[in-house]
């Protein structure tokens, strides 16, 4: 187990309804002059934009819409730009990680001279000036991001989409999980991925001996696993909508990396498809994960690992490690596909080799892969994983 | 799942020898003039005593050594004067769960005239009231309370041990595996069978499909299992050391109770136990925890979550319910003697029925058992689980 600091001090408002109760106070502990930042059409198809305004009524909204998933960088730009017009206490972001994510570099920028792509680039900037205060009503189960410090922004001028950390997580996080009953089947499934992913990416760690973190990772992988079905079978279900929305949270709000060593490798190599191609995040980690655990499978180092996460998380009571490591693949990939997604890149638009020796470069570069990857991958060992997302498996 | 609230903002410092590089600054953040809580001579003879005065040479340093298990009342007003007197502007808690303990009402009771007797009975009062910041060096793993706003006090003058709740967490913990490696033996298996009965008290809960925390709770409970017989074997294992030392915070850190109904039953038979005879807050859990487990299992209602228990926690593979539920209890009996522990109360000095009906009534009182444990449980129920314990199980 290695060294480790901690400290997450965003508070949690979770459960039915919380928002009617407790938002507006929450607002103006931080003042009366707010940007109200959100997405698309959906939080005012489903009427929550309405309720939001409503709550609070007479204070000085000022909105910024349109983030898209995958929250590009002009997003920002424009929102630094509000802040600092309207002296803005406090962000309201009312969606889901996209919205959150820009909300918080946002909240960089209005401490900032510069272009806000600056502190992307480099988030030891931001870690060094303040950032306004956040408060989020979580529409969408899948990135963490509503309980952590990062950010993941894409500057499509460039085909470049990267992680940034800034100082502080959301001051306050309002995680109703009836505000994902109107979450459409796909997004839904998305999000899931996104959360099994990030499971994965920290329960593929080389820290030995790490049975807290191992064993905390394996409970909330079978809550995913068990619930996300359910959600896409039917909406409505507020266990499924409750035990996914508080699972995203904890999958990503540090703690069950605590002690690892990290070597995130599969989300670096996603980061590519959908810098380049805009594919939904999800759908990408769906697609790479099944092919990358095979190649962690043919390393003998992994094998005490890859069979204990075939029995604590699948369930597989298999006679020899290799038979252990297949099954639990193909539970996976299965599991994956259940869930509705396209299991090859051709399936999402990605027609041809293209980009991949531009993407598989570029992602050994950002998740520094030769070094620091669960497995180390060259840029040959990345494409190779690109060829094989673009045929069926065979499991 | 239940609504909930949660925000732990903790700043933990896990690892060897973070005293070193990060103590001062932490303790004169907050100021220079320090109360420093400790215990018997076990952290002088350990060496630390010697090494925090070091690190903070130069700082005003009040003492309050003499802080005994189970913490007392007394000690807690002896501190208030102390601080007071001193004006303090931290306190740096050197011990274990009885020191913190003990520091947090002393930090409340800075700012309170009266008797601090007063704020243990009424939490109301004092969360009411401002706490003097608190940094802890922690030396034994067990009651969590490095990482939350809960402390036990106990009045020998009229027998009671109650809980209190206070506004905040400690602010800094200091969690050094290492200066766990001379805690004894008998110290180390009742700070595990602490961890452990955490860990059952809020996993056996009537809140329906909290799968995230019911599987984060058997990784916690698998780490405890695994690691308490090694670091009673083999003191200086660091991971051992390790994985106790962050599952006991973990265990009792608010998270893994969240969305949970809470019935702990327990604990609040237990603290009549060493309220009475001052034994170990452990032995008498290892005791009383199989006793109640066997009430737990002969009502219906709960054999779905007690196979799961069996299975997830224990790797049971039983035909039946009953045969699980036998076996789980078993298996927990077994692992509980094999740390070394008396396992009847004659034992341990409780040789006659003399305060069994007083410890009972108390216990029922004090923890609502007859409308809020997970079974419910009557004075009688509780005297027959008292009288249970006085004699040998035969399982």
């Amino acid at each position: 187990m290695e060294n480790f600091s901690f400290k997450n001090p965003t508070d949690i408002r979770f459960g039915k309804d919380k928002i009617d109760g407790e938002l507006r106070d929450a607002v103006t502990s931080f003042g009366e002059n707010v940007l109200l930042v959100y997405g698309g059409q959906s939080v005012k198809h489903s009427g929550l934009y309405e309720r939001v305004v409503k709550l609070l009524d007479g204070l000085n909204i000022v909105e910024l819409p349109g983030i898209a998933p995958n929250p590009k960088i002009d997003s920002v730009r424009e929102g630094q730009k509000l802040v600092k017009a309207n002296n803005i206490d406090v962000i309201l972001a009312v969606g889901g990680g996209s919205v959150i994510d820009a909300s918080k570099v946002i909240g960089s920028a209005r401490y900032y001279e510069g272009d806000p792509w600056d502190l992307v680039l480099d988030s030891g900037k931001r870690m060094k000036i303040d950032q306004l205060p956040l408060i989020d009503i979580l529409t969408l189960s899948a990135t963490g991001s509503e309980m952590n410090r990062g950010s993941v922004i894409s500057n499509p001028q460039t085909n470049q989409k990267f992680g940034t950390g800034g100082p502080n997580t959301p001051s306050i996080s309002f995680l109703d999980p009836t505000l994902t009953y109107t979450v459409p089947t796909r997004q839904t499934a998305a999000g899931s991925m996104d959360i099994m992913s990030h499971l994965i990416e920290q329960y593929f760690d080389r820290s030995e001996n790490n049975d807290v973190s191992k064993g905390m990772i394996e409970g909330l992988m079978r809550s995913v696993i068990k619930w996300a079905p359910v959600a896409i079978k039917d909406p409505d279900n507020y266990d499924a909508r409750a035990n996914l929305m508080w699972t995203a949270t904890m999958a990503l709000n540090g703690i069950v990396g605590l002690g690892d060593v990290n070597g995130w490798t599969v989300h670096p190599m996603e980061h590519e498809l959908s810098a380049y191609y805009d594919i939904t995040h999800g759908v990408g980690l769906g697609i790479l994960t099944p092919r990358w655990l095979k190649v962690v499978a043919q390393d003998s180092s992994t094998h005490e690992l890859m069979a204990r996460f075939a029995k604590n998380v699948w369930g597989v009571d298999a006679d020899n490690v290799d038979d252990a490591a297949n099954q639990a693949i193909k539970e996976t990939y299965d599991w994956i596909s259940s869930l509705g997604f396209e299991m090859t890149l051709p399936e999402v638009g990605i027609k041809d080799e293209t980009n991949f020796d531009a993407m598989a470069q570029s992602a050994v570069e950002t998740g520094n892969l030769t070094e620091d990857g669960y497995i180390k991958l060259s840029v040959n060992d990345v494409k190779k994983i690109y060829q094989d997302s673009s045929t069926p498996e065979n499991l």
